[in-house]
């Protein structure tokens, strides 16, 4: 049996590839099979994930394995689906025992919490990457798309943004701070919790969604494109947490939280009818903004004046170096 | 727009991926939506492909791309399941156009004669590799796994053997032959022809079965453990090409078709009484040995003496070099 092999066998018999409700055949025959309930549909998306451009070449393994897998399920939390399934291909360019370990006690944690199991996937040798596959269901034609905002919508969010951008620093030993901070910053870029309760409740509610993985602004664009409509965004209305404020300052705190990327929040456009039913279920819906007719995306003060920056959008990891 | 997300925009523009039958969303938003009808399952296998282990760092992008996929979606064949959708994570070192315009002309070419539609996928910067996830459908409890081989079944392929590990040495330009032979060689290397047709027709029929990927003799011996039996190979009836036979005479000829890998041929255990209806359909189904009590897998003479050979299974395409 080859070292990759015994790989496979090591993550096939971790606590989340075991078969249960919709996996009807997990890793170990030609493909996983999974069942689907009759009137649902099965959300499927793809990430890939590069040594040395989406996360340091030299990072925590056990960190890794739960972020990409957070990473990743956020975009099934964003169309409005139930947590199912994923596959893993991974390419390592040797075989460390305690690396494996660790990265699949990562994995392995992210998946319990989020209620994802392991059904196949493929080890290869190579420039370290993972790529992760992630799938969900969702009740027939009540998916979350990015094209069905219309004026008069609200634009929300799911929690305070900019977190993640702004543990960069801290990521790359560039700055140190107070420990609280710190603890705080980095459990948000190394564990984003895909906001799968969030998602389900905006089923049928929300005119459009997505994860916020660009920057806010970024992102924004891309459901005014998909939906036709102009977003306003209201600089004063951004929620920040206090770790990023005291850590960037008002000022830079407000750019990571607009175009730092790497959020993994929610974003969402909402007729106001339905905001007091989910902020009284005790949702985390934070109203920032609002769409109106047009194209594009604007920041506003609070005059309605336009503030939109002439940056905007992600930085590649690599890029930040 | 970067560069990327004009990559992104140019696999969304292919005719392989549009909607369609079962394909409720396909690319642009977080996630694809898939419809599985009642009384079907989706099967899933994901595979990565590495420049330098298994393809030439430099080799055409129009057959990398028909290659990649034909393999992929050889695992749908091989469970029975019915072709419907894959998603590709691409992560490239450079852009170039006429690379990607060459490698997605030869996905695109294989989408459309096995009917696989692009519904989603990543592209990233990193050294060269592609991870696809491939999509098909098959009546629930009808799918053809490893495990249900029994003693008295037959084994059989579904074509001539060793054709690909033939093609090697053309492959990385290491001899040259005839014309004729190259073709035939390079074709089913290069251009690997799921069996869809044979797996759909071998539901509710055979007992057991996989795709060789490695070997004949390394994959029946995954049959072999996950049946609980033992698998002989008759080896006057392994089936191989007269390309094969001609360019690598009778000896290398056989050792190529038991263990020389990439054949993506079906293998199968079948009991003897749905022989004579398969064959009488059209169907490729060669009888190459028998199921019996035991285990492993061993290689038997005309006269039933055990001839293994000492070494088999998958040489690494990087080991070939």
């Amino acid at each position: 049996m080859g070292e990759f092999e015994l790989i496979r066998n090591y993550f096939a018999a971790a606590p989340c590839a075991q078969p249960g409700e919709g996996v009807a055949l997990g890793i170990g025959d030609d493909c996983a099979l999974l069942s689907v309930a009759a009137g649902e549909q099965l959300a499927i998306s793809t990430d890939t994930l590069v040594a040395g451009v989406h996360f340091p070449d030299v990072c925590d393994p056990f960190l890794l394995g739960q972020r990409a897998l957070g990473v990743s399920a956020s975009d099934l939390a964003a169309m409005g689906a139930s947590p199912l399934a994923f596959t893993l291909a991974l390419t390592l360019p040797q075989v460390s025992a305690e690396w494996l370990e660790a990265f699949a006690r990562g994995l392995n944690t992210m998946a319990q919490g989020c209620g994802l199991r392991l059904v196949g996937g493929d080890t290869t040798r190579g420039p370290l990457s993972l790529t992760l596959t992630v799938f969900g269901t969702v009740p027939t034609g009540k998916a979350l798309t990015r094209s069905g905002a219309r004026p008069g919508d609200l634009l929300c969010v799911g929690g305070p943004l900019g977190d993640a951008a702004g543990a960069l620093p801290l990521v790359l030993n560039q700055r140190t701070t107070e420990a609280s901070t710190t603890q705080a910053l980095l459990t948000r870029y190394w564990s984003p919790q895909p906001q799968f309760e969030l998602g389900i409740a905006l089923r049928g509610k929300a005119s459009a969604a997505l994860d916020i993985s660009d920057g806010l602004l970024a992102d924004c664009g891309h459901i005014a494109t998909s939906s036709g409509v102009r977003l306003l965004v209201e600089r004063d209305q951004v929620p920040m947490s206090d770790a990023l404020l005291r850590f960037f300052g008002p000022d830079a705190a407000l750019n990571a939280a607009l175009s730092g990327g790497d959020d993994y929040r929610l974003a969402f456009t909402l007729p106001p009818s339905w905001l007091a039913e989910l902020q009284a279920a005790g949702l985390p819906v934070f109203v920032l903004g609002r769409v109106v007719e047009g194209h594009g995306v604007a920041l506003i003060d609070a005059l309605g004046q336009d503030v939109t920056p002439s940056t905007r959008g992600y930085q590649h990891f690599q890029e930040t170096r």
